[in-house]
């Protein structure tokens, strides 16, 4: 009885959260033929985080570092999607705390506490998992302006100083990463795609 | 030297299969807006496999679970999407395996040889983690039917006694699932929408 109460509620979360794929980010598949919504991103990146796992600086737990990837944008089904380089991102963990604990509580206590503890951890980028995690989730849009004419950078007028600084976080991930990311940018600045 | 080799092969790996994003299934996402493709698939199934994970008819390693149903339709790149209801599924397999060597052989050895294993382990489903991955698979889709007033059913003349035998090997995976299904469908055909 007790497992046909929560199999109910873990259906609800399951069906609440197929609006993320409804959730549209600023940038575009890497092919540049749409906008990619959250449930695309979180794939490719869990993707990526599996298989560049090998060069994180630090020994992780890859099944933290996806579980964290598939569930991070989840948030977002209240809190929207948040641009990258937006003015005024201050007041969005608030809004996303308000959004997980909604969200993630629909399930039960044991999985609500397990992936609100996974969000909380992302977000604060303190241990090796977070930080990994974080380096992917910017690389992955990052690497979708490298490969179609910076689609995102032109539309919204970010320049090269913004692309650096707020990529510059891949490094606490993955050094190696981090360098393959400036020589992507560095091809981008060399091409007249991404401007001062 | 030999990890910047191995990074550059897998990050062709990793943009080739920006694709997935532009592979549609014949199913629509959970609110029927719009047809889903296998990026949010599979995103999709990986948390239904993570949430119903303890519903599970043996014990199971999640991890690789979640690992089979990330790569599951990777191959489709190649092979296209192949309508679960449709006829002459026969000649998938050999379609799908010349895909998986030419798709996951992007790879460096190691994780080229572990995503093929995986994808073999889980077209075979013989052991427990390609029961239950299969299972969620197939629950995914199905469910989507049950919210959307059988949108696919309806536009593919699929009739009750195929729902039933494509969908029954969920019990191989969760008898717990199965049943749940079951009531699913018997709901749809009280309200007239499964007809025989």
């Amino acid at each position: 009885m007790k497992t046909d109460l929560n199999l109910l509620k873990q259906m609800d979360f399951l069906i609440e959260i197929d609006k993320v794929k409804s959730i549209y980010r600023k940038s575009k598949t890497y092919s540049g033929e749409k906008y990619e919504n959250d449930a695309e991103h979180s794939w490719h990146i869990c993707m990526m985080a599996m298989v560049l796992a090998p060069h994180a600086n630090e020994p992780i737990d890859v099944f933290k570092v996806i579980k964290m990837l598939l569930i991070h944008d989840i948030v977002e089904i209240d809190a929207g999607d948040t641009f990258l380089y937006a003015e005024h991102r201050e007041d969005i963990f608030e809004k996303e705390k308000l959004a997980a604990e909604r969200i993630f509580g629909l399930l039960p206590d044991d999985q609500k506490n397990e992936f609100f503890e996974l969000w909380l951890e992302f977000e604060e980028k303190k241990t090796s998992e977070a930080l990994f995690a974080g380096s992917i989730d910017r690389l992955q849009p990052m690497l979708s302006n490298c490969l179609n004419q910076g689609t995102t950078w032109n539309e919204n007028g970010v320049k090269r100083k913004q692309v650096f600084d707020k990529n510059k976080v891949i490094d606490k991930g993955s050094k190696l990463l981090w360098k393959y990311a400036q020589d992507s940018l560095n091809q981008m600045i060399i091409q007249g795609i991404l401007k001062d």
